[in-house]
């Protein structure tokens, strides 16, 4: 099983994940992109090779699991780095901090073609995408032992994707990771402080000054952040005040839909198929607080949910390593015209 | 001129180095190894190709400089990304802040051999690199705009090299980046409570349960971390409680040398000469208080500096980014065995 450890110094804790491990040979430093044509596990038709699936949309009721006529599908993560069975058991040990490696790891396979593209989709299939993630963050959160759920896409395998089937992946993890509490708590500050919530302002301030707001429309506001790590890096944020993406209505869920596919083809327009990471930050979900003092207790309506976009274009080494400072060598107002110059 | 920004919700900086700028064209996801025979600006008889250098060893005090007979040459770097001349004129716009992007960026060219690896280094060699090392700290230690030093290896493309001559990088900011102003505060906390190093605890405790030693000797331990965020990750840490890297005897300086090289090769050996970072972690310099409330005041004499030393074998992709939570595929203690059965 695998472990979960905290840094003796800083708060900041690792997954050691040893059912992964590979042999010194197996690693180098060129790039592994999976041959095309190699077999595919997430293809249709080839159902029995992944583990028994968790839900699916587009087929009927009736049929048979792990049969073909999906359109959406999530299955566990064949090699995960979380396990679902067990107890955290957390123990100490001298400086140490330990516990189980407890947790999901999930797949979402998104469309049944291989060669599909989240840039380009249609705004039906965008809608069943992001309703399965509803539904597992739904799902997941039923888990007492679980304390934080993330939702991510790896596209590219410089973005540290391995398989090239269009998925998405959930972990769910049983501690509020640090810069997931550093935010919880700047916005929880900045609420008790005044009664106004910090993403709301910084939203406000953003409108105001209007160099790095690459597109709004009714409900969402698409901005490159003030203080971007990654040249092009892109925020989604509700405009209404809303801690948790499952709270999303209809028609907020249809337009984000658009507008996540939109700004997706802007990167690729622009920078011609960009290699890029994004993930879901919302809120953890609500946990009693009895005998666990790192609870939150409280739902945290003070923090505001959005999805974050990082295109991979810079290498991050020594100096970033060593210190988390970046350099970030396009300013997101440059980023920003060009985006908005997209095609789109 | 580029600028520090603050980000709005937590307490992370980030260099905007437009000087830098590329076009979106100049991005792409392929490999940008220079090509083999390319002109290299590093190489004996183009000193001229540089800006002109700020210090060299080697050569004899009365021959001119910019000319060849170096060993190891100090010269800014021609593209920094902080400049030396003006003011940081610290300002505050709504919820941002931002400053004048003022610093130091060097680079220390560490042989004239283009060929040469620091793996493999003559004891003779290593100690002049960590004498340049010293003395880049002491100097830039006068600049009293200037809170924090960094110095830094970048080796091999996937670690961030983008020039192939052997050399390590200097940085000097003017803020405490947020990753090392944790760590002191944690070391000044944890000794406050216990008069006791926090370092200095975890190395006893380390050398009680030996798994994660990979070697030591009279002046230095190296470990693989407890909560190591990548696979073979190393540290290089002082027995003798130092908070400051400058403060080492001749001695000590001359094992670190023959230490970081052994070691360096111990991971050439094992993982067929990997791509890594490696980084001096060391107390910042002391600063008067008065004007400067972020100020530290006073020496961090609870700090006990170090060598990270990060292999570059495995992709941080949406979840890392997501939430600064990292996922280890070998364990380090596993990582130990391994590098304890290299041939060095």
């Amino acid at each position: 099983m695998s472990e979960l450890r905290k840094d003796p110094i800083i708060d900041r804790w690792v997954i050691i994940a040893t059912e992964r491990s590979r042999r010194p040979s197996d690693f180098n430093s060129s790039e592994n992109q999976p041959p095309t044509g190699a077999f595919c596990p997430f293809c249709p038709g080839n159902e029995n090779r992944t583990p028994p699936e968790i839900a699916q949309w587009g087929r009927p009721a009736a049929a048979p699991p792990d049969s073909t006529g999906w359109s959406v599908r999530v299955v566990p993560n064949k090699f995960p780095v979380l396990q679902n069975e067990g107890d955290l058991n957390p123990q100490g040990l001298g400086m140490f901090d330990f516990m189980n490696g407890i947790g999901r790891h999930e797949v979402i396979i998104e469309n049944t073609r291989h060669d599909w593209d989240f840039a380009g989709a249609t705004p039906f299939e965008m809608r069943e995408i992001l309703g399965a993630y509803t539904s597992r963050l739904n799902e997941l959160r039923r888990d007492e032992r679980l304390r934080y759920i993330v939702i991510f896409r790896n596209s590219g395998t410089t973005a540290g994707a391995t398989l090239a089937h269009p998925h998405s992946q959930v972990i769910a993890l049983p501690i509020i990771p640090k810069q997931v509490k550093e935010q919880l708590d700047a916005a929880r500050e900045y609420y008790e402080r005044k009664s106004r919530c910090v993403f709301c302002d910084v939203l406000r301030q953003e409108m105001s000054m209007k160099d790095r707001i690459v597109e709004t429309n009714e409900h969402f506001i698409v901005l490159s952040p003030f203080a971007a790590r990654f040249p092009f890096e892109l925020q989604i944020y509700p405009r209404r005040h809303s801690h948790d993406f499952t709270l999303m209505t209809e028609e907020e869920a249809a337009m984000l839909g658009e507008t996540l596919e939109r700004n997706l083809r802007r990167l690729k327009r622009t920078l011609n198929d960009p290699p890029y990471n994004f993930m879901l930050q919302t809120a953890p979900p609500q946990r009693p607080s009895p005998g666990r003092p790192e609870s939150w207790g409280t739902i945290a309506y003070d923090y505001h949910w959005r999805i974050d976009i990082l295109p991979r274009l810079t290498r991050v080494a020594g100096f970033e390593w060593g210190t988390g400072f970046y350099i970030n060598p396009v300013s997101p107002e440059h980023a920003t015209q060009l985006l908005q110059g997209a095609d789109v």
